[in-house]
């Protein structure tokens, strides 16, 4: 496939283009869609096992998918109202917990804040309440309805000359969390998800996925805590961008592929609005994050 | 045409791709190109006459091309060796005057500084030696070699709620240039125009140009003086992307081009690392024209 | 006198102090205070005559002065209500005007956007809702309770080398505005003045107030239109910090000041979290004028 | 004493204050004072025993002054001279090592990127040259003179909710490091040093020195590492300023501490143009590390 993305949204309509005729369920694939109000739906995809896995090239879990139907052009309420959706599906994945003490959670902005596109998870995570401090300093303010919550954003490998993942590591064994919530930019297939579309999963992130800070997995695997993902598409390949603006057009799709290969002339782009895409999403997602995790105080 | 662009060398390699088999001149266009040095190419347009102009669709004057081979990869001295080389054909379109007072500029940077890619013209203004107020008020400080340099940056009609138009011509009645140097972010055909070339020209600016901030044209006509302007390619149009990425392996590219109008979707898209592009070609553009103005200082 | 200061309230306090023992009214001086809510007090000070003007050092007309006691520690909650408060105070200095066409406004943010505690009129300004355009390219869209808006920021002479005065006055020819509001950083006595005070004033501003951004006059006078300035204090003179600081203690002020004088090190300071305060103000102040400009909008 | 300062050299002028009509030697301390040219003056103060640091109230160790007599009002080219004399001091403060393999260093930049007087640390170390991933990705790649060079800026607990502290002492074991190269803003007695001093240290920094950002020791002790650090002035105590400026004219300044102690006004001041002040010596900075860990690249 030509196609690159990081949404298992657009991965499933991907899937089901390529067997025009047969619009039935994708085995392994379980979807269910909602609508939250009239301007925002939630789609969630469960991946169930190795053949949704193949099918939809992702591993297995959840895959939720909140889409702005007027992206950011809405009023502050909508955006509010946007915050407010993300954070009841990441409410649901929380792990459990016995009442007695509070969740620790580490939030872990991926990205570099010097390159718009992909600041969109330092940018996220510099506005989420951090209270980890208040925990260990002035225990007694500590309020009902707080996480312990620390943040770190790593930066990239070219500006720190240390692996993101190993940062993010000893990161975990500071703080000892419950919980690496981590947000980051990913790669779409079509231009109009850039302003729309959010996605949270509880399946950690794969080397090379997003905008590919990651060298080596953030899993519950690699890092022994649950690992939940929240982002936002901010870029596309641009041999996706033309496959997916054709794609309905060539006969022979997979000759254009090539074509595009041989020229060798890929390169990353995105949308020229990118500043307000990010400044827009970075506070849905902090607002979302707070709300989640410190519903005595966000609510 | 279903491609997009301002810079002139791109107008004339869509022209002579046109004629395919005839690679000869074009009939009212002169083309002459210089190699600065090993990594620096000059290319100067000359368009003629009208049947020139009907040809790259541009009106007549002087178009310069500058590109760096490397783009912004290399040193902090091949970044002054491209302003060097820009200075030069400054130069040469500056108006001539007799040698008692200083030349009288005013520097426009148009465009929005909060959008990035757009954001070219106000942060290369943003670095021009301003001198205007040091002949107001310390007269005798002004320095040989120093032109007398006022700078606006206009914003944009949405920010300001005023014609960009009407504005420059207000400073143009306070400053009384001799000439004024238009900076602007400018559409190219290819993605790889955006982090190697530069153009200058001396035709002023025509509503819809650069990344569309003007709505009334900027030109000697409009403004009863000189305007020289000087860009560099930020965005593109995604259509003009698709087009330019497939049109060796489209048989009926006409095709094509309609049925992407009938989609509807094209988006104006950058490159994901444009924070570094405007960065770096700001600075070399406020080197260029301190270069060019006040040479008794920067040489 | 060795102390500066923008602030109304603060050449009131100034008055007072200097003849210790009479506790009256000031002659041509009137001042009404009153409590918004627990936390913003709204001091209006009337300077009636030249005998007024004279005491208090500024010429005649309003002066109110919000403060908010709990500075910008609050929640997002506070910063509405002091921006309603505001607004309340500046909805009474509007000019009149018949029900049928809408209030034309020129907002100008004045300072420059490059230096922190300077920033404040080109923060605000660039917050407030631009509707001029609308009214001009879309007349249909315009609502009911939204005022014509246009925004100037002029940045400073050293970056423009144009007066400031003369690009405002350029500005109101092309706007036509009823009103001329301006937004500005000011200079206090008391350093915790820096976090929680708001000045309204319909005198326009004179040279050397603020931080200094005029070299000429901003009044009804020079630009024939009604003038309102709403500032922040930003910086503080280090000579008044000191004088103001150890005032109490001085047994011969005078001999202090002279001797500061004499030492020529004064410097201008500011807060170490200016950037919070700037960021804060500016969002308040935005806020106020929306409210008051677009009571359709906001409110 | 009611002074604070984080500068040696202040130290060392208040000492010899408090003991008027002694102008000899300091017992315990060393002082060496070179011009490095007609502008920039190196002052090297060594603190050889307890006796020397009980008498300046710092730990023993070297203490390097670079004052630039012109401030950053100079031209580029004594910026880079200044790099160049601070490059020259930090050089004889290396660890030395066999020829065999590079120098391994972490450059820490302390401080809160988002407040402006405190963010001299992050915006250094971010322009510092980068070199462990490309040791460890592309050996080949690693040039003669480069040292292995990684960068943390750890931010501050407020933001992250973990100890700075730790998140170095991780790095520390992550990177390996000969060296800890910290660079910090620091506060001085005297507002004129914010623009013209940088100082240097073998000691470590300890906590409640710089702005503050460190609870715990960043020593050799504590770090098993030599730790380096560079700093400059960016902050006053207000109280440090009032009595640095009126020292001179009071006659009983232990009075006029005390009663500024009763007031409990205390604020940390800094500088009106401190955004000029950071990105200048934020640059300077970088490039003198960058000349002294990579002198085959810088030089």
């Amino acid at each position: 496939m030509g196609i690159r993305t990081d949404l298992a949204l657009e991965s499933k309509e991907i899937f089901e283009e390529g067997r025009s005729g047969d619009a039935g369920e994708i085995p392994g694939v379980a979807v269910d869609v909602d609508q939250w109000d009239q301007d925002i739906r939630v789609t969630r995809i469960r991946i169930q096992d190795e053949e949704g896995a193949a099918a939809l090239g992702k591993p297995p879990g959840n895959y939720i998918t909140i889409e702005l139907e007027a992206g950011l052009s809405g009023t502050e309420a909508r955006r509010e109202e946007a915050a407010r959706a993300v954070a009841a599906e990441l409410k649901k994945l929380l792990p459990q917990r016995d009442g007695e003490s509070p969740l620790q959670v580490l939030v872990v902005g991926l990205g570099n804040p010097e390159v718009t596109p992909d600041a969109l998870g330092p940018r996220a995570a510099g506005s989420v309440q951090v209270t980890r401090h208040i925990f260990l300093l002035f225990r007694e303010q500590a309020e009902e309805g707080m996480a312990c919550v620390s943040v770190l954003c790593p930066g990239v490998m070219a500006s720190t000359g240390m692996e993101t993942a190993e940062l993010i590591r000893k990161a975990v064994e500071i703080a000892g969390p419950d919980l690496v919530l981590a947000v980051d930019a990913l790669a779409a297939r079509e231009a109009s998800r850039i302003n729309t579309t959010i996605q949270i999963s509880d399946t950690g992130i794969s080397p090379g996925a997003g905008t590919g800070n990651m060298r080596k997995e953030l899993t519950e695997k690699s890092l022994g805590r649950k690992v939940l993902a929240v982002g936002v598409p901010t870029v596309i390949d641009s041999n996706t961008l033309i496959m997916d603006s054709l794609g309905g057009f060539l006969t022979e799709p997979e000759k254009a592929e090539q074509y595009l290969a041989e020229q060798g002339a890929s390169v990353i782009v995105t949308s020229s609005d990118i500043d307000q895409v990010v400044a827009g999403f970075s506070e849905i997602l902090a607002n979302a994050i707070n709300i989640t995790l410190h519903p005595g105080i966000y609510s």
